[in-house]
């Protein structure tokens, strides 16, 4: 519930680990640019202009735009995994934290669509090494969800004949929320977490659905 | 079957209704240069010279680079949606429908994940006309599912609480192999489609499963 009410009160992702202010309001320009025009159609003096500031204040944060693109993809990770982490980790039974973490994974990539656009198709956009720390943050995500689901089966609640394909089913189904989702379409990020809840205990069977 | 062959058999889009040869050759090239750099990020004179052609020869096939995009996703929508009137037309039950429709659709996804991606991800950067004439045929594809599992719910075989919600995440299921399906993974293109026809019936209720 923590993170339930955390995620619900906060709109949009405040960035509060990004300071200065000044290189926070980078990082926002660039996650709006992003998404309007793609990583490679946007240029460095793009950012600067939407954030105000000169591209050479902007060099004085971020070295490259790759730099603007990974902090962007980090923080995005990291706060997805925290939701996961969060909602996961209490002393339910498996269909009970399969739920909280469903619902309130996808109500983050429906309150942070257009974050976790940029985050999700820019990802071949980054060099190596910061594609590998980013890998690394996704196989933890993975790896929540996935152990969730063991348990589920271990205690005879789930019937799950491929774990890891519906684990990757599962993530797939609440990421492709950001594709999709509009804040002008008929439905809350709640209900969209609540439906996609009982949608995700129905593919793991689960004895309660 | 028909299309399960026929798709599998494809490998890749033949855009065989893209003549003359000329402007076949340039869609193709617009979808891979599309897929790695962005819609705005590429030129006409990019896509030309992947085609091998001068930016003059460009212009006596399409008008605009909004042009080539807008024929690549009405072609990629329109394969899509025959794709799912196919699978799903035949004479069974509503659960042996909608699990080929899946396995099919989801095939194709698998298959044209390049071209998916481009159709998309970059929706937004049509114009106003060419994006009412895309958002119309994701409607047909959005009604052939809905159909069949409003046929499920009255035929007594489904349990379905909210169709629309549900329809929306089977389709968002299918779409998004897309962006995470990889040739060199360890699934085919048939084995997410079973997998994911499975886990369809899972989502709808289906008695059989």
């Amino acid at each position: 519930m923590g993170v339930a009410e955390e995620e619900a009160g906060a709109g949009d992702l405040s960035w509060s680990e990004v300071t200065p202010d000044a290189a926070r309001r980078l990082l926002l320009a660039a996650v709006e640019a992003f998404a309007e025009r793609g990583y490679h159609a946007t240029t460095t003096r793009d950012i600067a202009g939407r954030a105000g500031m000169s591209p050479a204040a902007l060099y004085i944060h971020f070295k490259t735009k790759e730099e603007l693109l990974h902090r962007i993809s980090r923080i995005g990770h990291e706060k997805a995994l925290h939701v996961l982490l969060e909602s996961a980790g209490g002393t339910g039974a498996p269909a009970e934290r399969l739920a909280t973490a469903v619902r309130c994974f996808v109500r983050w990539h429906a309150d942070q669509h257009t974050t976790a656009r940029v985050v999700q198709y820019e990802l071949d956009a980054l060099g190596e090494q910061a594609r590998a720390e980013i890998v690394a943050l996704r196989r933890r995500s993975e790896g929540v969800v996935r152990e969730i689901i063991e348990d589920g089966v271990r205690a005879g609640d789930f019937d799950v004949p491929d774990v890891p394909g519906t684990t990757l089913a599962v993530l797939s189904l609440c990421v492709d929320v950001a594709r999709w989702f509009n804040g002008a379409g008929p439905r809350t990020p709640d209900e969209v977490g609540a439906l996609y809840a009982d949608l995700v205990l129905r593919m793991v069977g689960a004895r309660e659905a």
